[in-house]
């Protein structure tokens, strides 16, 4: 019986027990706090703070915890306090008198800083391949569809003709972005809090070094009481997630729209549709709008972590037991978020043909002709103001930019009389704009290879 | 006039024009984009889009805008549409035809993404350099003032005496993060959109690298789409200033705390404290307040710059213009809260024997005894029900636990009939604990080294 | 000159004073404040604590004050400390020694709390009229256009048609629903903080209820600690302001969608679309997503506002000074935003004829089907089975459902072997809904009438 | 098994699966889904869309499967795509045909809604009563200990003396707006969806209103569209949840501050502190921490709520299901948070002699003297400044202004010679305070009348 339950059968105690109790979050670290309990031990052991025996005993007994739990039969009540209590309980149910040495030179507070900061590696391994395999179908789609010719849009107007592949490639640098910001947050937190103590050390002869080298951490905290209080490697976690989740929003909105009867560019594969019994061919892009609106969680996530660290004095305060649960749900929401979204574009057909016809006769490519006339000399603003009185005109005329008669269009400007079919080709447009990160193929292909080295 | 004013004279283009005027915010970047005309206009220059008698000329305009700019005398009155207009018309009366050359193979969008990227490197190594004094600041507090005997609190509750150079290294050890955070933050956006144009590139021959070079960027975005479109950079940036911010608004809610009547463990800087007509001697924590306060109003900065972006679709959409309020805000807000807290804790004056005589007669010393007592060859958990045993007793007895004597303590364990004048002493209490990053005086000074270093 | 700048001259006083000021902001108030002070100094010429001379000479000092504001000509410069204090200063320059007593039994405290609630009143009856306005273009528009057919959307999937009065009320009711909210916010908020001091009272007898019946307030705060720590009401209008932002940006989002020229619904007015310089038919519907856009800002003021009073102790605290700064933005946005809205909604055409045809042969129309069997006694969940089953056999065959012969659909179930002409036909289908709240013409229609009564 | 298990039985739909369902959290909502169909069911019968003995026997069915709800046996696998389909499944398992029927002129969008609304009445009902029952609790203290004398803070400084009631009052005030601003949320929500469909209504003569009243709702939402559509009612809850939970989070910072060794003002009861094994004595006043640290994931859950729904087209999207995870531990969180804070409130000890004898000796006193000698006719800035030369000199004889002989207060002003010595009384001072809402006794009573009777 926990502490609270023994002092206070009654209602009250039982309500602040609910109110305080993080054991059903914690178990989810349930396999960090063992692993970290056998590094804690196996020093304890090394340095002399346990006998050889002791230690072996220990080890013993906890590498069986971390078989129970693996088999799933390892299941404490919530009569324990939490799963720090219940591992410890256990263990010395299995091995006696050496369980209650485990504490020494630890406290509950380096214990879950620990636990947490294991946690955290384990899934940022996950997230790391989550980005790099969405990056993957990214770059697959862009070499495999990439020269699919579409508008680029600005204000959800059609602008120049850009290829498929610059738009997809958009958004892998982004997510390579994002790659690099878990890897500056992984990086920094790895880090071992374990034999900080409550805050202030200990002065048994510890050595974190090697616990921490034990558990695959690369260095230590550096300060006890920073052990304990801080938080800003969850912030930091946290924040590159809702960065992500706001990259993956975006695409979510793009294949919703490009899902619609409207743009009908896209058609998305059957596991990330939905239909209706009636309608058995409907296909509601409810993936894609779930990734969406989780990217609202994620942002919640972040508020709260930040919120809750906010305008705390030192050390630790009971506050920042409320850190786990929007910690695990924003990494977890953005691992299965990047899953759906390198799936949904892996498996997702294009419409090749759905806007090339479209754009032969759009006046977006008036840009093109502005481009022309400064290739010939004319100032940038002269040469707009030129054309936009000939788009204006072939408006008025109801004839398409592309379908004006040179002699026409030399009226405007004698330059303007010359074959510009190429430069009122769609397909040309975009793959005329080879300068450095433009939508031509060769940049595609660069950025591809630029992006696979990454 | 503006296009806007021009069209509707009328109060729906008035209210619109206020609506979607950025002229005042844009205002704050007018330097960063006078720097990135003349980049561009060298590059054009370079290429040959200039001649080089028009690119001398538009330098010499561009300098001279820049030296009004720094005079205070160029101030685009609010019939300009945005600050981009108001120095490209400012331009053209300088220079002539050349003015208007000088938009070639460029667009407002990576303009603005130029400006704002240069902006914040600019601000960013501001805010490194205010980081670095805020650490400087607490370390040479800690060397100062470092020996002084405080209590460490959890649950603001006394817990084991400290050392204060402890406390003050805890926060340096943040800062010194967060200044890394700001540091990755400042290398991933150092890089160039200029040319990346609306967002497919250009025709042109432009040399993007060559512009990059010449604004001081590490490199160039490699998608045009992306060099407009994102904007992580900044949501980055801001989330660091909000991690920051917290911290802040920690170490500003002690420093309320330790002025309050009720701990008087500071005595914070005339400069940073108000009074009150009445009472001359008052000493209102304004500063720590106000820090404390303007942490939610980065925090609210953060959310706004994430939720604007949040499923929108490629590539430029208007919303985005109102990413530069919060970001601005957040940096500047984050760069003088830096600069007052660095002064408040080089002004402030530590009440040195506050709490050395209460520490003394403090239970918290009972910790030291379950030490003794695992030193010993107790285990933990016995240790601990022992001690509790011995403190209950002394508590129901009204004398301190420092006070009982030998004999007294002995019926609890024998063990406690030894001398433990020692390890009832806070002061060897707190430097006993020499494991690393423990409070004792050697790990302070070996982390002062180590930071200082950093 | 400042208390603060007198005492420091230095840079540090300058920096701590344009960090502490909040001048700029309270100037917003500067009218506010003038009411509340010739509230103030009628009720104690009334009690007697000014003799009825001082009283008139006071008034006659802010009477004019009042007027130098209206004419722009009262501004005070960065050396006063706020605006409270210019208008003293000010006061005593026009009325002399009689200026002095103006803050008898009144604190900068319950001043200042005066004049924020004072500002909402005034701009809360701004909102009303800026939300009537917007309801009133929403029920004009569907009067105007209501019977235009139209898809109703789900995961912007087409689903049922419907008419776009039945769309357009959906609005109208939710900005109803926020009117209410913001006056059960200004009905709370309705109550006078003048006089309760610092936030003890006042042992002089005050008539607090008569300087609240002089400012037009329904009552006063009945607690003076209360009436100086609260900012409920402030979070609440904010909250208010947060959720109509999200009101306003879902109907940008679809404005925006519609504007696109995949949707094609609307055009736009031209006060609210930008165009190019070479696209000059472009329309932008830039105003649409700066409605979206600055959602997110009000969001974020929330959150600031909210954060800024978590954990505070009683009762006043410096961090309370940033509240003014998000609230004003946050009611001065909606409201700006309201307006636009409205305007758009006044402006624009719609494309009656753009879905007609397309819906007529458009699979949405099973349900129709379902319902007619529902109707013919077929339980729910078997029609959808057997419509279920005729939908893809029509879809295989590649012919529309209303165009299969009434025999070929017997084979499904000999019930739709009957003459399904009026089912099958879209608009028959829309008025056929005449539910309460269904999209039936007499719905609309009913609807519109309640709520101009509303 | 679900639609999507039946169709993807590999990975990608386990994934999919787990994504996208709803079913853990809707689970909570089963009741009300029970009571939602059983109300619809009868409403078919009355008006012939069942006959009578089909809605008999759906009506046992759905009797039958609220009783196994309560006693626990209906557990739905996670083979059920959501708790509706559950319920139907079981239904049609019970009555057979019949059941089939049920989803007549019903689609899920409109029972969902219904089900939210229904799960709000109850749970507001619930914080209706939970706050009823702080208010008590802070009425009944502000009676039994509301004359302790207490100093009244501003930044934490000691300002003027006040009664305890006054503070306690403060916060009595704060929730029973929370407690009208709930009422209002409640009272706007109470209208039912059902009947709505997917949207667009249904061709079927329902009788809405019938149904509505049958669940109990005030009325019926009048528009399909927006009844499926809306969120601003969670939104609206949330907001008050949030608002509310920064009044709880200001009381709880006060219970950790006053609970500490500095402040000693108060003891919590033993149900809301932890102690240690080590030292039993210690008394961590955790609930009150967790109840500040909850405040922050509320705040996150109303982010999310707004966030979610920001810029999302008509009608329904998936987005939305999203919205029950942050509304629900929204509303549970601040249930369970009002019911410890006024449990806390309820069992803490005053220690009445805290403060009453440093008040004596207490500067703040100062504002005493200046209110006695704008009594004697002296302008209020006059007598501030002389009572400040008084208390400067009585800082720089270190003696405390109540000590001060009459004659040397005399040479500051003529007045000050007179006996002043209850004015100098910091009870007599508190008491003194008699204007309306003053920390007088008199007007503690006033208030704790009006708030009963509230």
């Amino acid at each position: 019986m926990s502490l609270l339950r023994e002092r206070f059968g009654g209602e009250t105690g039982q309500e602040m027990q609910r109110f305080s109790s993080s054991l059903a979050v914690d178990l989810r670290m349930a396999a960090e706090d063992v692993e970290g309990s056998l590094a804690h031990a196996a020093m304890l052991a090394r340095v002399g703070l346990l006998t050889a025996e002791e230690g072996e005993e220990m080890a013993r007994g906890l590498e069986q915890i971390r078989a129970e739990l693996a088999a799933g039969t390892f299941c404490p009540g919530d009569e324990q306090e939490d799963v720090h209590m219940a591992v410890e309980a256990r263990l010395t149910e299995l091995v006696g008198e050496a369980g209650k040495k485990l504490h020494t030179a630890r406290s509950r507070n380096d214990q879950v800083a620990t636990d947490v900061r294991l946690w955290l590696k384990t899934r940022l391994a996950a997230v790391d391949a989550a980005l790099a395999e969405l990056i993957a179908a990214l770059l697959d789609r862009a070499l495999r569809d990439g020269r699919i010719l579409m508008p680029g849009y600005t204000h959800l107007q059609r602008g120049q003709p850009i290829l498929l592949g610059h738009h997809l490639l958009a958004y892998a640098w982004a997510v390579a972005r994002d790659r690099e910001r878990f890897r500056d947050a992984g990086r920094r937190l790895d880090r071992s809090p374990l034999g900080a103590a409550a805050m202030a050390g200990t002065p048994h002869p510890i050595d974190r070094r090697l616990a921490a080298e034990l558990l695959g951490f690369a260095g230590v905290v550096e300060n006890a009481m920073d052990a304990v209080a801080a938080r800003d490697h969850e912030q930091e976690v946290v924040a590159a997630c809702a960065i992500a989740m706001v990259h993956l929003s975006r695409m979510a909105e793009e294949l919703v729209l490009w899902s619609s009867a409207e743009f009908r560019f896209v058609a998305l594969g059957e596991e990330y549709v939905t239909g209706s019994s009636i309608m058995p061919q409907k296909r509601n892009p409810d993936a894609a709008e779930l990734v969406r609106g989780k990217s609202a969680r994620v942002l919640g996530d972040l508020q709260t972590l930040l919120v809750l660290a906010k305008g705390l004095p030192m050390a630790y305060n009971r506050d920042l037991q409320e850190d786990r649960e929007p910690l695990f749900d924003a990494v977890e929401t953005t691992l299965a978020s990047l899953s759906i979204t390198a799936g949904m574009w892996r498996t997702l057909t294009f419409r090749a043909d759905r806007f090339e016809s479209e754009l032969a006769a759009d006046p977006s490519l008036a840009t093109e002709l502005a481009d022309f006339l400064v290739g010939e000399g004319i100032p940038f603003r002269e040469a707009h103001g030129i054309v936009g009185r000939l788009v204006r005109h072939s408006e008025e005329r109801g004839i398409a930019l592309s379908a004006l008669a040179p002699e026409e269009r030399a009226a405007f400007h004698k330059a303007l009389g010359k074959d510009l079919s190429d430069w009122l080709d769609p397909r040309q447009a975009a793959e005329r704009r080879t300068s450095l990160g433009g939508t031509a193929w060769s940049e595609i292909e660069r950025q591809v290879t630029l992006l696979r080295a990454g």
